[in-house]
């Protein structure tokens, strides 16, 4: 088979920009004719059909509303899929998912793939590669060639789309004081390392909790994990990293973890130490997962509305496909999160 | 958009079999003249592209594989898909998933969707509204326009093609007579009504085991649920049938349930009910999802060993697809269940 040429490797080939690129193959007046000629030339020599998604939107609506995912073993994406279906169905839409498997590749391979003619918009969340790497060309691109994407989750600032977010420094930060009132004076922090938006952003939260309720900072405290590591599958390093943080700090009472499988394993080793939860050690998890209300003791937990931020994800991007005239703004929608109180927390 | 014409819409038009019109369309000498000509006129009038799939096969490769599963929120087709993907990835394929929400009308929407040219083989497990109405046509016909299919887990025999399965039958026989051997003299069991191929197998084993081992088969202490309802969310539902299957049988000191739910709750409400497990009653469920672990106590569980399966799936389907002369015989991989034990047996 041969492969068409990309607007990116155009773009490499003859470096320039790919909106410049992008704007030369529709003529736009804010590129040079020289540019715009050569963009051209080597565009028609290589066969590339410019706004072939843009075509498709308009000459063969799919009715296909295109998802991509970090993740399929994961409650949290399985429950913003299920919203999203709930939604498309009710208006008249299928759904097909791919998976990028955290991996920036894959991710644009699946965008390649699916913006081939197959679907009429995206729905996204970002691979951890693509937030390290920060490279959203593949988004932009798509975006400029008219084909609407909404971002869920894992957004950042460099793309302009409709996004869903979970209010993930708020909902921490209710947390972390829900603890201080029960009384917990030496809270910890299990979290993921900062290039995950979420994981800062719920960093931040338990930070400013502290601080607006005058507990000094401990950085002792606080449990920087490498979530590169399938802890799910390693459960035993989980489980050495956090005995390793009760072993240097022997009056923690309360426990803040940015997921379940974190706050579960906490309560497990706590256990194991000779702590009781809730009596001696509360803890609070993020996402209320399966495990959430069956483990014992059940975990009290921010939950995070998945099934309605996939419904809020499909509404806008239906919203954006049956809206004729171009709309050039974009809006976040901020879902609000929940403390559900279960028996980890006093 | 103007859609296309169908195969099966020939097919009801001039009310003969789709296999008849794939064969007329293809100038197949079984078909009489008469019928060919009625067939390709008919095609012809509403544009039907024949052997569109089969095209796109030999002229349009697309490396990718196409699976339709039932459910998203699920542990066991989540794993099967990371499976699967190891494998595509490995061999060159990339994976896209449509949801069948165990409906037939959606099963076959994503099937004339994807099989539109977007990928090159299948790998299904059947909706339960699929097994119930016993229609299968949309299978045979993408198989008879030469699209290669692997079922797995919820296969039917009226479908030929190549099929990975746990063996179902044996997993649960071993099952119940671990519980024989721990002397469990009045073992219930919990199950899902008879279409569900692996819930009638499963059930099957059952009552193997107990012929096996002399124990009389008791009507009263088999529980079959609608698993058309939703018991994750109504938890309250299930407790209470389980509740009525102890409180009829006060002397249940076995438990054998086909799923891991359905063990899960009757552990708590064995628990309520005041019985210790292991020590009055003896837990085994079937599928080893994330809760049979995480559990208190854990629960002892028959392992199907999905990933192992959406690997093998995967790769019956990319020998398919790379195996140049037609091969039309077909293979069933069986994958042998594991009794995984924990501390819900003695």
């Amino acid at each position: 088979m041969k492969r068409k040429v990309t607007l990116k490797q155009i773009a490499k080939e003859l470096d320039v920009s790919i909106s410049t690129v992008s704007k030369a193959l529709r003529n736009s007046v804010e590129i040079s004719e020289d540019t715009k000629q050569k963009v051209q030339a080597f565009a028609k020599l290589y066969n590339y059909k410019p706004n072939n998604i843009a075509l498709s939107l308009k000459n063969r609506k799919t009715n296909t509303i295109g998802i991509i995912i970090p993740e399929i073993v994961h409650h949290f994406f399985s429950k913003v899929i299920r919203g999203v279906e709930l939604v498309a169905n009710q208006r008249g839409y299928n759904v097909i998912i791919g998976l990028s498997n955290e991996s920036f590749a894959k991710e644009v391979i699946n965008m390649e793939m699916l913006a081939n003619g197959s679907i009429d918009g995206f729905i996204i969340s970002l691979s951890k590669e693509t937030l390290q790497l920060q490279d959203y060309h593949h988004f932009n691109e798509t975006i400029n060639q008219g084909m609407p994407i909404v971002m869920f989750d894992r957004v950042v600032n460099e793309i302009q789309c409709d996004k869903v977010i979970v209010d993930d420094f708020e909902g921490a930060k209710n947390a972390v004081e829900k603890l201080i009132k029960n009384e917990c004076k030496h809270i910890a922090l299990i979290t993921t390392k900062d290039y995950v938006s979420v994981g800062r952003l719920r960093t931040q939260g338990y930070l400013e909790a502290l601080k607006t309720h005058g507990q000094d900072l401990k950085a002792e405290l606080i449990l920087k994990l490498d979530d590169n590591v399938d802890y799910e599958v390693n459960l035993d390093a989980l489980e050495k990293e956090i005995e390793q943080l009760f072993k240097s700090n022997s009056k923690i009472d309360g426990i803040f973890a940015v997921n379940e499988l974190y706050a579960l394993t906490a309560m497990r080793v706590a256990g194991r130490l000779g702590f009781r939860v809730p009596d001696d050690i509360q803890v609070i998890g993020f996402t209320d997962g399966v495990l959430s209300k069956h483990s014992t003791p059940s975990l009290s937990t921010v939950s995070q509305h998945a099934q309605l931020m996939g419904e809020k994800a499909a509404g806008l991007l239906i919203d954006k496909l049956e809206n004729d005239h171009e709309d050039e703004t974009y809006q976040t929608q901020i879902i609000a999160s929940e403390l559900i109180e279960r028996e980890s927390t006093k």
